[in-house]
């Protein structure tokens, strides 16, 4: 049970209380009197993981081994099919004039899906553009061919009244890549000017979506499924494109169902009855609730306390798990105070039938770092999990 | 701020407490009331640091990548140059009779900058040899040239009543440099033998400075600086030249001034005033105390008891800032049942405007065990700060 960005800071408006000890959450408390704490620095103490890494860390696997950029698991977690040494980038559909990008997103446009399908397929020597809708307007481009780098710079200039930025390798093995970027570019911007629905969107007063502009490029690595390192079959719980990316990278079932949208609108008791029923057909089901993350990067202390104990109602039929490991945790924090990821270590508890019960009644950033499971790093989360439940074999005889 | 060698062990004339449990120490006590507690292994647990490898990894650099030898911090702690590929050693102008150190500090000689002005800039082959003075009977000898190697032994013997050693290599890359200390040393003491100052020191009866005992080589590393690493601007506060060589290798700004020792008589209020000046200029300001290691190696835990007193006195304009990331920590334990380094973890605490608060109220090695920064390696420290001040990239997404 991941509460995404649940960790934050003393704040001034909870009496110099994280949101998550001002919370009043009877029932994360019930589940950590039955087990043990922790604390947990998901890449290391003073590092701020992003979503991707972090959930990679949580299942065991090294981001610094098997990470390059966000675009592989963005594409993944769309759906798209991706192989070991494709590059996937980001990207938004925008508005350029004369040159100049006058809005990243295209006056907001909510549906791209025709406009990837115009560009889709796009053939640069040995190499093939794939493109697909993510939401609103981005979509994702994978490009397939051999001696592929994610060693190129964005095309996105992250700001407007700028000029698209032409895609340049950051070390030799790039060149290719970020040449066919930029041809890339190039020939998509021109289908897009002659898109019928811009002609449409011209008619009806609306912003061009003229400029596709790739960024995050990340080369597939070859990642062992969790059914090859531990022998499980896992599912996850998520509306996250990005977390379910991270999740299917790992082999993993990802399960969904309408209502679930990864917001702060979600239909949180459906979601825990989905992860609860995922367990009768799984060994491992990770569920991710967004939206302490979403408070955290709103600044909102207030909001965010709140948002916890929703979570904490909706967690209530866990009590009931009696022959399950079960973990809550976060993939880090996102102090309020700070509006977007810190790398302050995030609280862990784990219950299980026959697990350690060490003294802490209380789950939060404080009084977790007193528990039994001490200080663990990310990687070590699953591992330990996984030993809870006699599924990891013995290192030695 | 580094209260370098703080911690230590049960001590029975404290009634089995350490130094800094059995000191009254309000401002440090108030700190930590602010903020949060916990333990550093330097190094890591069991490994006693030096004061280089410790403040090596204080400021975020692994040693054992960084560090071959103490050479190459003393030399540029005394503000010689030393490039990537330099080997530098410290080296004891002594007294030798027959073959025979008889004193390895030529009778305590206070100046000897004549006598490194006499051996310096020596050229064998391909290498030059560039001496100068460090404190009292100290210098530093930094050997420029190709294919240089740390990987040789010591010329000093470390006690009198030996003869002086020949410098051997370690490993076969090592060869070359050994040859050159050789040749070094003899032409050195040959130097020595005709100064005119040992001349002086034979008719006023005092013992010759007639020999030149290199020791502790290290080869200098390529160590990119903390404005590369993290993009601040950083000084120090050390009258320790091993510290400030440190500091400078990681291209920090070294202040020092008038009445700044380095040792047990050093003006505190004065070096802490010069740590306050420095911060309104630069982002990261570290300051080494040095005297509760000289009590520690001492073995005088009243002596370490009252300074550490002293020192939280000197602590009080600290109190005051309100918008800066307080730490208080130590380099390494000096007990002063060992009188010397040993690998007991440090106490820690970080005070920050929204940091975590925990319920630690006592400055100690026992109670900030129990506090909810856990338990860190010294490598973890400077990310964690910098955390703290929201300077550090999010990894990943």
């Amino acid at each position: 049970m991941i509460c995404d960005g649940l960790g934050d800071r003393a704040n001034r408006a909870l009496r110099f209380k994280t949101p998550l000890q001002a919370a009043s959450t009877p029932n994360m408390d019930k589940l950590v009197s039955r087990g043990s704490a922790g604390i947990m620095d998901v890449i290391s103490p003073g590092i701020p993981p992003g979503s991707d890494t972090a959930h990679l860390a949580l299942l065991g696997y090294d981001p610094m081994k098997y990470y390059s950029g966000r675009g592989p698991f963005e594409a993944l977690g769309i759906g798209m099919k991706v192989d070991p040494g494709d590059v996937a980038l980001r990207l938004n559909f925008s508005t350029m004039e004369k040159g100049v990008i006058t809005d990243r997103r295209a006056g907001r446009i909510k549906d791209v899906t025709q406009l990837c399908e115009a560009i889709d397929g796009m053939k640069f020597g040995d190499v093939t553009v794939n493109v697909q809708p993510g939401t609103e307007h981005r979509g994702v481009a994978v490009l397939r061919g051999p001696d592929l780098s994610s060693s190129i710079t964005d095309v996105d200039p992250h700001d407007t009244g700028m000029k698209f930025l032409k895609c340049k390798h950051i070390t030799k093995e790039g060149e290719k890549t970020a040449n066919i970027v930029n041809m890339f570019v190039k020939k998509a911007n021109m289908a897009l000017a002659d898109h019928p629905l811009n002609n449409v969107r011209k008619v009806t007063g609306k912003k061009q979506a003229n400029a596709v502009l790739p960024r995050g490029a990340g080369i597939m690595r070859e990642i062992p499924s969790l059914k090859e390192l531990f022998d499980i079959k896992a599912a996850a719980v998520s509306g996250i494109s990005l977390v379910k990316g991270v999740c299917r990278a790992a082999g993993m079932n990802v399960r969904i169902a309408k209502g679930l949208t990864g917001g702060i609108d979600t239909d949180l008791d459906k979601k825990v009855n989905l992860a609860l029923s995922s367990l009768k057909t799984h060994d491992l089901v990770l569920m991710n609730i967004k939206f302490p993350d979403i408070y955290g990067h709103d600044g909102d202390p207030k909001g965010k306390k709140e948002g916890v104990e929703r979570i904490d109602k909706a967690l209530a039929p866990f009590l009931d798990l009696d022959r399950t490991v079960v973990a809550v945790t976060a993939d880090h924090s996102t102090p309020c105070t700070v509006m977007n990821h810190s790398g302050d270590p995030v609280p862990l508890l784990i219950t299980s039938p026959d697990g350690r019960r060490d003294d802490i009644k209380t789950f939060d950033e404080i009084q977790c770092a007193k528990g039994a499971i001490q200080s663990i790093r990310g990687r070590n989360l699953l591992p330990l999990l996984l030993d809870r439940a006699n599924k990891v074999e013995k290192f030695g005889a």
